[in-house]
């Protein structure tokens, strides 16, 4: 059969990776494929440096959107990343007829909906297997493998910059901007790194795994979003002391009332698996009705695992490519006419335990004034440590751990507790989830 | 359009959670595969007891061979087990023009390069998720997922059974019998354990996960097999002190001459997640030349775990079943006529790493001759703890950790110093892999 002939838009990093695994594993996937798959053009503003690294072996124009109407081209692959030019020519593509592949998780999130309905009206595949935990074949998990199960939750490690500060942190006693320069000596932060530590790259790719798991449509702006720039070694400590370990983690929950979609640095018990993924690795555990719990472990970025999800949707694609649509994995894993409209659920309603920590003057009488306040939230307490106040010291930190309560009640409850004259600065509230 | 008609082989174990999960999830699974999929019969030798589970809503009877031929039924599921009935089944379902789903690892390793040939020529799919790690989608990761990569090693653990019983000694110190014992009270090891303990049910499934990621026939009988019924509570402890556990891993490497097909304990670093899976769920570690490292875990048997795996398929195949077989993935992950012919190396050709122990005369000199007798053989040593004697004690163990060795001299050397006249007993030889 004749080669299927894929134009790329952008060969920085993961279009480099792509480029190169395409190439050094041509026969590999041809035999897998069942015909070759090569890049025949590339389109990238630095038209000498990309023609530096394709040669001859493909045609480097300047101009993408001239790309996403070649006629010769059967498949284009988008990773220019962003909202705005991303969006276009993503459109721009489909109308042309072309099937597209991205591992655009901001551009999915934010603009999926329409561009999934744009697909499905012109009967072209929208693949994006790169898009959440880079190689880890995730989306082909929730769409796929675990297709009989009612899902129930989702809890991933999906922001491999933010998973290294945490590592770094906790190894090696760091605080959090100490950690932060780390990550960014190393690479693995940017300059500007308020998109990972910010939790709005991990809300992104959560959003697409929700979408996924419950078939309900992309809503990123529901998404609740606490990053991990306010962690400190002493939760960090006393975290540990208490048997559980820190992770940025992103949840989403099908709860009774509608769907929990929140990203927080949550509490998780040392012994499970997933407090274990240390540095920039990523894993996703995933709970479903029939199988019990699943993880899916790996790197979440850089430029040849991503560039691993790229052409393994390649391959996908290229194996329907002349099938009917019908054929095809709807691209939200249920029937496009088949979605639901459960709500997202304010972070208010969520429940779920919490890990509180005050540091209080040591004087009698505190602690019964700040458990009288939680008792009447409807707050019980699973576990409590008093440090011992230092020499000298007046103030003393105390650490509660809750049994599950509404976050509504517990918002309530600090506020009151901090409101206490005995109180030395705010309360500091971390989620915890026992992920059984 | 018209529901799916699935005929199920057997109604026990896996074929109970089949029939639930079917039935508790036909709404989700409908959304999905974008049409209903019922079974509408059953074959079971106890009728009586399988019309208890179905009511009226399938039709039972008690001869298999009628069903795989009646033109009513799309898709038949295999779950009988087993080598000779099953493939008879199958083979009869295929020539009648039935898709089949199969969990039977057995069947698949011994004789599923006739199964997959017959499905070709006819042109039905042959679906086995359910065959390796129960509800964990590692098939569909090895054909699918990864399919940009170059595999170059798996390392699994795939038997859960082994798995218990190996956190059972290790947690609780007790010796293998007990775990044994122990693992046959909680229902997780059979009255005749010799398939778990003995990594006949692990090499099964390796020999499944090396034909998809090498692109090889199924090729069971010339899978290396030890098993951990000779594991000691010594060997755990040593290993541990070593920072090592123990696991029962099924291991397929592409190697220099050929591919390593072996089963056997072997020790693992403590800190690599893999060695951190206890009791009853399996791991798999996926090694990618472009993707690196990738891990799945979930439980690797039971029935509604297992169920998840099949009804997948059953999506799978429904998604397809009308449309040209060029469009299905492979069988065996690769074309079929793009198999390779690489031999599997015969175990005395693998290079790996060696915990040995040796029980020893507390004598001058006896060091000296066992290190001569490694070096003789190009074995050279990273590790090695000595054990005092205790008091009233003249033996002492001798633990060594090797690098990397051919195991046709590593062999050769145990046989050398079996013959020193200060040893007691024979040399203990656990594989070592570091798995990066």
């Amino acid at each position: 059969m004749k080669p299927i002939n894929v134009g790329l838009l952008g060969i920085g990093t993961v279009g480099r990776g792509t480029w190169d695994v395409l190439n050094r594993n041509a026969d590999e996937i041809r035999r897998r494929a069942g015909r070759a798959i090569q890049i025949t053009q590339v389109a990238d503003k630095a038209v000498r440096r990309a023609r530096k690294i394709t040669g001859k072996r493909a045609k480097v124009i300047a101009d993408a959107f001239k790309l996403v109407r070649d006629p010769d081209i059967d498949i284009i692959v988008e990773l220019i990343g962003g909202y705005t030019v991303a969006k276009e020519l993503v459109l721009a593509a489909i109308r042309n007829g072309k099937h597209v592949v991205t591992a655009n998780k901001a551009l999915l999130a934010t603009h999926g909906t329409e561009i999934f309905a744009a697909a499905q009206k012109k009967g072209v595949m929208v693949a994006f297997e790169g898009s959440v935990g880079g190689g880890i074949p995730i989306i082909k998990a929730l769409r796929e493998g675990l297709a009989a199960n009612r899902i129930e939750w989702i809890a991933g490690i999906i922001n491999g910059t933010s998973n290294f500060i945490l590592s770094e942190m906790r190894d090696k006693g760091l605080d959090f901007s100490a950690a932060l320069h780390d990550a960014q000596r190393h690479g693995y932060a940017e300059a500007d790194p308020t998109f990972d530590i910010e939790g709005i790259d991990a809300a992104h790719k959560l959003t697409i795994l929700s979408a996924l798991a419950f078939g309900i449509p992309m809503q990123f702006k529901k998404c609740f979003k606490e990053g991990i720039q306010k962690l400190t070694r002493a939760d960090i400590g006393y975290a540990e002391e208490l048997g559980y370990r820190i992770k940025l983690l992103g949840i989403t929950r099908r709860a009774p009332r509608g769907i929990e979609l929140r990203v927080h640095p949550t509490l998780v018990p040392e012994r499970r698996l997933i407090a274990n993924v240390e540095g920039v690795m990523n894993a996703i555990l995933v709970k479903g009705d029939a199988v019990g719990a699943t993880m899916y472990y790996g790197a979440g970025a850089g430029s040849q695992p991503t560039a691993s999800a790229v052409v393994a949707d390649l391959v996908d694609v290229t194996r329907l490519i002349t099938a009917d649509p019908e054929h095809r994995v709807p691209h939200l894993a249920f029937q496009p006419d088949q979605l639901s409209d459960v709500p997202i659920l304010p972070m208010d309603a969520v429940e779920t335990s919490y890990y509180l920590r005050m540091r209080v003057l040591d004087k009698p009488g505190v602690l019964a004034n700040i458990t009288r306040i939680l008792a009447v939230s409807k707050i019980s307490i699973g576990a409590m440590v008093q440090k011992e106040p230092g020499e000298g010291e007046s103030r003393v930190d105390i650490v509660m751990l809750t049994h599950r309560a509404v976050e509504k009640n517990v918002n309530r409850a600090m506020a009151k507790i901090e409101k206490l004259p005995v109180l030395a600065g705010k309360v500091t509230r971390i989620r915890l989830e026992e992920l059984l």
